[in-house]
């Protein structure tokens, strides 16, 4: 018996609430040593232990109650033992409610320039200054709990869902397998949550397979990976599809890693995930991408330029509640970082929104009635447009 | 008699305490449209309608109670007639206390490339895109009329007072006054304030016949023009000590235009000035530069990277309550525009916290032992600091 199979649990997931209809929403509680987060929920992404542009008080107003930071980056730079030396993480950004840290799997896949991945772990050059670096499970562990986040999540070895052969596959999401129960006997400390990760691409065997071995393992939480990539919204669907139902009757949460688009969420929703983080919202506020109601606004289109009205009808934000639209046309034209912070807080503002509405329904038996009004509306991008983007979960 | 001799202030100033003890320093009220303004005062400058990286909630809490915006960078880009069609300046960046824009002549003069100069004004290619513009008096006011600031100020043409001959400073000086009278008679908003400009280098007589002819015409307040340039600090002081003696009995605001470091501000209050703006500590704050009671932090350097302190005790802005050294340091090495964020907001907050320290001692009686007691701490920078910077009036 390892370690991992004698811990208690440090967080405590309850699902309040079930859509019914024929969807597996639910509404959730999940209690956190930082803080209580109501489920379905949405993580912004403080890739460098900030959301860009953003301050905590930013992240309070556009209703955060939990943040995503990103282990590789912060290893790099600060680096762990450090931000370990000044407190932790929620000292050194002054956040003092939940952090998930990512488990560094996709940047290293990713950003890593000449990588090398064997059974030991991943071998790579730092993006910043070429440094070698050996990226094992062990090192992750060791690495989120030197940050202290509330969640730490397992190195994983994500591939691209939809061009990868099943043979990759297969590889990839057997060693996600046996680095998940490295990282389970080398976590340590007690009052960290450790999510393992299902990968198994657009297989569907093998996306079972590994729903099984990952919800056998005493992990607090369950992510589902090797998604939000070049995938379609209906393979992904179907992913889900076979993942969700072979976890009906575990307890714990359910986290799509790097979904960040409002319909993509939507149907994940819908589809019984608790669970959600990217960069998609702030990238695009910060590209002079709004999302609105009726679709988006990019707000450098000259027909803006004298439109005294807000981005959006009473919507609560900074950008909103004080500010014309002809304002943050001029700010983004003159390359101000004000607009850049205030179009943010709209863009996430828009989306912890769009998931409390969707909450809210879930509660009172109306998803259905709901998710069919926001689909009308055609909220904010589609799933194009995270295609586009690829799967953005640091920047 | 002009419409400018018929005209009402919209301004009312108040000198309610005098330093005394061989010092011109004095602490006065400033009232406006928009609302009373502490003087000694210092204005965070707003090129492009925002003060960079701020917004007006981190503009009240660094204590500005003022802010100066730049007439020639409106103009150009969104426009002074879009602004006014949009409600006018204060609406446009909801900035609801003073505004002050500038006259513009200081850019025309220096960002214009292949400008000429004639009788008439400056003509000039624009920054942005090389078309040619007319700048003339009459244009400088219906551009601020447009705006709305609560104070205009005439288009003087400054000309850098160590490095100009006398001839140069004496036909600047003397066209800057037949531009005074042509601002004043093509001033038409009446609840607007305008400012003249004196001029006259470092001459001793241009600037004796220049406070005369300025102060002759029937301006609401005036600008110390042609300084916090490439003069030294004494040339400075002894050019002040020409000007203001003649305005002994004078009742209106002086405002000299570009002044920003600390040590400069406290020696022009002790001449006996009111009024001050400059870019200089928004722009060092970017550059990593942070004011504190004992000098300066480079906050690039390499010993704060796990310096667990705030950059100042005991400041109360938005970035030592929260953050310590070593997340700045963080946040500037990633460049995280946070960072330069948290930096303006600090070095803003210790300029108008330096002015308000000086406001409380000149009516407390104390002026004389303060200013020995903020010079021997060296706060902030030198003039050496604000010299390399030149003036800095805009960006």
């Amino acid at each position: 018996m390892t370690v991992a199979e004698r811990r208690t649990s440090p967080i405590r997931f309850e699902v309040l609430a079930r859509a019914g209809e024929g969807s597996r929403a639910r509404a959730g509680r999940l209690e956190t040593p930082h803080g209580v987060v109501e489920t379905p929920i949405f993580m912004p992404v403080g890739t460098h232990a900030t959301v860009k542009t953003l301050d905590p008080d930013d992240l309070r107003e556009v209703g955060a109650t939990i943040v995503l930071s990103n282990t590789y980056h912060l290893s790099i730079r600060p680096g762990h033992e450090r931000i370990a030396r000044l407190g932790g993480l929620h000292r050194f950004m002054a956040w003092d409610r939940p952090i998930l840290t990512d488990s560094g799997g996709f940047q290293v896949v990713s950003l890593g320039g000449m990588r090398r991945v064997t059974e030991e772990g991943v071998r790579f050059r730092s993006h910043l200054d070429g440094t070698l670096i050996d990226y094992t499970p062990e090192h992750a562990t060791a690495v989120q709990e030197a940050l202290g986040s509330d969640i730490a999540v397992c190195l994983d070895e994500p591939v691209p869902p939809g061009s990868s052969s099943r043979e990759e596959v297969a590889a990839a999401t057997e060693r996600t397998h046996r680095w998940a129960r490295r990282c389970l006997d080398a976590h340590t400390r007690p009052e960290q949550a450790l999510f393992g990760i299902i990968q198994g691409g657009l297989e569907p065997d093998l996306r079972t397979s590994s729903t099984r071995a990952i919800s056998e393992l005493p992990f607090d939480g369950i992510c589902i990976g090797g998604l939000a990539g070049d995938e379609t919204p209906a393979q992904r669907r179907a992913a889900l599809d076979v993942v969700i139902p072979l976890l009906e009757d575990d307890p714990r949460p359910r986290y799509l890693m790097g979904l960040g688009s409002p319909m993509d969420l939507l149907d994940a929703v819908d589809a019984g995930v608790d669970m959600f983080d990217s960069v998609l919202p702030a990238r695009v506020a910060r590209n002079a991408t709004l999302w609105v109601p009726g679709g988006r606004i990019n707000i450098r289109n000259a027909r803006y330029l004298d439109d005294p009205r807000p981005v959006q009808d009473d919507c609560p934000c900074r950008l909103c509640r004080s500010f014309s639209r002809a304002y943050l046309a001029h700010l983004m034209r003159a390359d101000e970082m004000l607009g850049y912070r205030l179009a943010t807080c709209h863009n996430l503002t828009f989306t912890l929104d769009f998931m409390s509405k969707i909450r809210s329904s879930i509660r009172a038996g109306t998803f259905s009635r709901t998710m069919q009004e926001l689909r009308a509306t055609r909220a904010g991008t589609q799933s194009a447009e995270s295609g586009l983007e690829g799967r953005v979960q640091s920047e």
